[in-house]
């Protein structure tokens, strides 16, 4: 029996909590500078691989890293796994129903937004492959092929997420494009399995069961789109069958994540053995799947987190630790694709929105938002440069290209619509301006007391503020339900908008409509001219604190770091829906 | 790089699909009679292992699950990830304030408990080590120490499970039994490490870095005791401090599994660095992290769920993959096991369950509770046999002894204390019985409609079944709160419960004290004789429509499996707290 030694198992056990705990920090950085996770996850493989840690202590890194024996099998075959899984995950977030009701207009878009790229890749690699770097001996058709397609593909999560940001999710504009992505989406694999196919029977990649070689090309191409096509009607009908009886009749929800995970690793070991890549069986199992109403929500859930946060970081980080960015980065071939990537994508987007009749303003946005690349492209990426389709400089190229057409999607969608993401609350808390007991008996004490606290940190004076604030609660009370009330006041002179927390633990009568005495206020200061900053927190913290029980929790709070946590996981509560395309 | 081929690629994920399926299947049917999960877990393994499938078509068995070569490795590798982020998990479920309040009967029962069998074994190790199954060339003090220890330890999911389906977890009884089994747990793997520790400096097993051979066996024991301190009191303290902070200002809930994870995983490279096993590690740090108030529920029902339903099953089927069950049978070296560690572990808890003050019944039922092995025992022959501690016979004996020790717990439990399980209704509903659109306007012609369906099924006479639960309905009406009705009545010739299960669209005035017409149905049959099973089936409706809202969701079921998966949801979700537990 072929068993890992200690030192092998200390080295997994090391390198991945290494690269886990490296990948979730610098992905929650990025997040923190409103860029995809992603972007960080990849930095910390980019860290830990030969690009930084490599050429520092060359030997450690090859020791907890290794290129070549047991360690990298085990490493290869773990995100291997990582990865189909998470395409399992992104196939669920796939919505049929969406595309379907908006199909007329999507097809519109999704082939003037998809023809275009593809056919500025595929031309620009059919008439300078070997600029674009592409391997010798590599079939020229296949390699045009990969270009354009990896040029047209787009990146669901890192989109969603970007409109959720943007409060545009639900829109109109918000729904089509997530439509179209879905298509580029479906369509990218499909094609892309397409050309795994007729790769195996050029012989680049070792391995298949010989079936592609033996089948030829025709054959692993007809077995795809078999698969495609029996798994989106045969399969999603036995699935959405099944799931019912698992749910009345085995443990729950053991047997519904059992059973999505067998299928997925069963879909994946089927498109793997007709010649194509593991994840495209797994995406297209997952689209089943998520596409089932029985599908239960918690369901979802516990996979998606567990995926989206542990297995997406893990392998994310670990493309970096292949190859060395630095080394193999070629400026004027990661600008032409960037170029080319960018035109290709929003012109023929925009183009495609225009004809569809979206307004210009609209049409330019909608092609930004589907110019993001994201994970998708790096997966992509990384399997040609695996079969050896194109080589390190070309990977890096694209892996640079999607990250940073990713990052522009949400500045530049922003400054076409002129809209700006609301102020939050959250954003204006402050450790200092936080009072876990307040002492004030009455409503004016109260303002006091929240005053004297806000007079500390602007530097204005007690008086001014308290005045502003009292004569605002006295045109009309600022008390809302369930034991919250809202003094605020705009001032001259304040430089940004300012919240101050109080808790009070006996309640303080602020004349609310309920007759409730209120336990949690919070007093919202803005500057002067800010009057839709104002509005936007005092809707902010109205929508935040709608459920009575959020304010029980808040009155439980100690101190400003468990009152943030609780605003912190209430705003990711209250869009669990869309958990996993949360991560971006 | 080395990667996997594509072939390697196909047999990692048909194996992994096959494995799970089959372990989750047959985990599912074992529990189906009331038996641990892990039974039909290491049985799947049985099937697709050498035993049987391999016996039956060894080309296609040693193709699938290959003992040596990549994908040997790969799947060496995933199981140990797997098993140790199980015992992450485990460790999670301990909880220590338990222990610590009942710590002074717990420490007699623990201390008689312990070390009654750790003796027997020890003893009968020295004196026929031979026999026992000794490898030669093993040190007699490691093994007489692995056998002493095996006997004693505990079985804490499955003891924890089978108290729940007595309902006597939150009884004396039961948090006495709970503690002790933590005790065990606790105390068996830091002896158990220490053993690790001592072969490792006899040489035993290859690998470490080191250490073990550098440092002496003082070092490990050294390492490994400050380790346990460590984490049991800094460790816990500080990741009680990060985890509000990491909600505040970390994504949630992805901030707290990558952290989670990560302890998990660097804890696991640490123990298996100073020569102990990677499992101890992370048990501990789940421990330190079970421990903080501050772990979200949510957060824990991730962790458990994925890695219960996905993680457990692949590891314990794995087992079965390794050695061949029926070659390596050994009657009565299987008895013997068996009877010294029942009569050891029995005898010596019930005498220490006597000694703390418990009544003679209830110490018996304590010893029998302690007596089941479950999963740890399995875990800790695995590693012994890799080690080269066991042979494999030694090894399938131990399995045996675990499994059927299990087995043996909650019935003998029941016998001993006179108790079952009370009655519940969902055992007693059949599809034919389920009626989804009702008809009847009223009361009475309600109950003659339903009373119409039952006769069907048992053959009793309409007029029968329906003068009984009307004149019982005239004594005083059923209703419950929010639109439940509960009509029922006790039949002479009924051989077994019945319960028939109307939904009316248009509800049904039962004269509830609500006010609220009955949508929902429920009429409850019972042999004449059976007054008991009566009142708990009652009682059992009662409770599991307590909320409004469940009873919504039973009038929006379209048939009779979903009514049924909405059961099995809500019972679940109502022992959602225990979730980890109640897999088993």
């Amino acid at each position: 029996m072929a068993t890992l030694s200690g030192e092998q198992i200390t080295v997994m056990f090391l390198s991945l909590g290494i690269l886990l705990a490296t990948a979730r920090l610098l992905g929650e950085a990025a997040q923190r500078f409103k860029q995809p996770a992603v972007l960080g996850e990849i930095l910390a493989g980019i860290l830990l691989g030969p690009t930084v840690l490599g050429a520092l202590a060359p030997q450690f890194n090859s020791w907890l890293f290794p290129t070549q024996g047991p360690n990298a099998l085990v490493h290869n075959g773990l995100t291997t796994f990582a990865v189909t899984l998470f395409l399992l995950v992104a196939g669920m977030e796939v919505d049929l129903s969406t595309i379907f009701r908006l199909r007329k207009s999507a097809l519109i878009i999704s082939l003037s937004g998809m023809f275009t790229p593809f056919l500025l890749g595929f031309g620009l690699a059919w008439w300078i492959p070997r600029f674009l770097g592409m391997e010798p001996g590599a079939d020229q058709l296949v390699f045009a092929l990969f270009i354009g397609i990896s040029l047209s593909v787009s990146a669901l999560p890192v989109i969603a997420k970007t409109l959720m940001d943007l409060k545009l999710y639900r829109s109109d504009l918000g729904m089509m494009v997530i439509a179209v992505a879905i298509f580029y989406d479906l369509n990218g694999w499909m094609a892309f399995a397409v050309i795994l196919g007729m790769m195996h029977v050029g012989g680049e990649a070792g391995g298949g069961l010989g079936l592609g070689a033996s089948g030829g090309v025709g054959m692993t191409i007809g077995l795809t789109l078999a698969y495609a096509a029996g798994m989106l009607t045969l399969g999603r009908w036995a699935i959405h069958r099944i799931l019912p009886w698992l749910q009345a009749h085995s443990s729950w929800p053991g047997g519904v994540l059992g059973f999505s995970l067998t299928i997925g690793l069963l879909g994946a070991a089927f498109t793997e053995w007709i010649g194509i890549h593991a994840i495209f069986g797994a995406f297209l199992a997952g689209v089943a799947l998520g596409d089932s109403s029985h599908l239960q929500q918690r369901t979802r859930v516990t996979l998606e987190q567990f995926i989206s946060f542990i297995f997406a970081p893990l392998f994310f980080a670990s493309i970096g630790l292949r190859v060395n960015f630095v080394a193999h980065f070629d400026l004027p071939l990661t600008l032409l694709i960037l170029v080319i990537a960018c035109v290709g994508q929003t012109l023929g987007s925009s183009v495609g929105a225009r004809w569809a009749g979206f307004p210009p303003r609209q049409s330019w946005a909608i092609g930004f938002a589907l110019n993001a690349r994201g994970a998708m492209e790096i997966v992509l990426a990384l399997l040609a440069l695996q079969y050896g389709v194109i080589g390190e400089r070309l990977f890096v190229a694209l892996v640079v290209m999607a990250l940073v057409t990713s990052m522009m999607a949400g500045p530049m969608m922003q400054r076409i619509l002129r809209r700006r993401e609301p102020a939050r609350f959250k954003d204006y808390l402050n450790g200092r301006l936080f009072l876990a007991r307040m002492k004030a008996p009455n409503r004016q004490d109260a303002i006091l007391e929240l005053a004297q606290a806000a007079a500390t940190v602007t530097g204005l004076g007690v008086p001014m503020v308290f005045e502003a604030v009292w004569q605002r609660e006295l045109v009309m009370p600022t008390a809302l339900p369930n034991g919250l009330a809202i003094p605020h006041a705009r001032l001259a002179g304040l430089e940004k908008p300012l919240v101050v927390v109080g808790i009070s633990p006996e309640g303080i009568d602020f004349d609310a409509g309920d007759g409730q005495a209120a336990g949690l206020i919070l007093m919202v200061l803005t500057p002067l001219e800010a009057v839709e900053a104002q509005l936007e927190i005092l809707a902010d913290i109205a929508s935040t604190f709608q459920e009575a029980e959020v304010i029980h929790r808040a009155l439980r709070c100690e101190g400003y770091t468990q009152f943030m946590a609780l605003l912190n996981i209430q705003s990711h509560e209250a869009r669990k829906d869309q958990s996993a395309m949360a991560r971006a």
